[in-house]
């Protein structure tokens, strides 16, 4: 169990020094992915891992499509901005990451206490894209600190055409296309020079 | 380092399963906290190590507005729906998180290799606040694991008035909030049952 003490007054653990370089000071977005190859294995254990962080009303509308290397890879790089294509035919694992639009459909079975909350999705477009699009968002940030827990480098990209990937993978229009994420060991030379981040006084504010 | 071994054949070290039942598999939602302080260096601690994960094209839009107790938690929550009142309250620490609409400004200092990026933000309103809402929420999600990585209880609520909070805090209107996330050690009684997470067969896919 995480917690610990007496049921009044537990305190949770925290990471050590090593698990906070690999999950942040020190991970770095891999460009190049050495031959080793990644498991069905490992990839499915990444989303038992994210899929366990907080949505609202637990709704979990992130669905991930892995892609094979071979045929399908080649289906999605044409999708792909120029150069992102190389390192995403090379990534010995891809997750196409999506929203569900219809998310609402499992209310039911993942908010049992209040199922009615499926209806209130159902007569508002709006809110439940808005729903869908900002907690699957939340589920990537999830999934690609789980693929660092996992031991492996990851490659998010944004330099997609969306529409073009949908048509290609999810006809239909259920799912839609947020992020592609690569997925390896890293290969030669496979980090660029790390960019800045922004100082503490431009982002943390007190009142 | 994180990576071991030759140039070629780097491999990197995985967390080990305290660290993810910390983070993923038994971490909870906290309802309640404890008395117990959280300090101002433990709450810069958090967004120290958050600020680490990726964005795209590094333009970390995040902003963090921390609220002490007392009177600017009483002008939160306000515009906070009634069921979470009581718990922001009582917690030691509160973030609103927020994204800089005008993100695009730090572009120069945090993508050095690239400045001109900021004249294409400039001229796109659409793109750049679709970048900005993606990329915090993003950090949104790295956020929450990154308390949960120091040894507190995060309590994310999307239950309030935005422009409420917006008008309350930033006054402006360059910064949206867009999640607001209680900080703390558990309190009595502080988890709900667990909710089911979705199947695998609902949620990943292969190609």
């Amino acid at each position: 169990m995480t917690q610990t003490g007496s049921n009044d007054n537990r305190r949770l653990d925290r990471l050590d020094q090593r698990a906070l370089e690999i999950l942040f000071t020190e991970a770095r977005t891999a460009n190049t992915f050495a031959d080793t190859p990644v498991t069905d294995a490992e990839l499915t254990e990444i989303w038992e891992l994210a899929r366990w962080a907080p949505t609202s009303a637990n709704t979990q509308p992130l669905r991930v499509l892995y892609l094979r290397q071979g045929d399908s890879r080649e289906r999605l790089v044409k999708h792909m901005n120029e150069g992102n294509r190389a390192k995403t035919l090379s990534a010995p694992g891809v997750a196409v990451l999506a929203r569900d639009t219809r998310f609402h459909e499992h209310i039911p079975a993942v908010l049992p206490y209040k199922p009615q909350l499926k209806d209130v999705f159902d007569a508002d477009d709006t809110k439940r894209q808005d729903t869908a699009t900002f907690n699957a968002t939340l589920q990537a940030g999830y999934f690609i600190l789980a693929v660092r827990a996992r031991g492996l480098a990851a490659g998010p990209m944004g330099g997609f055409d969306a529409a073009g990937i949908d048509a290609e993978f999810f006809p239909g229009g259920r799912f839609r296309s947020i992020l592609v994420v690569n997925i390896g060991h890293p290969g030669k030379d496979p980090w660029y020079a790390r960019l800045p981040r922004l100082d503490h006084a431009d982002v943390v504010r007190w009142a």
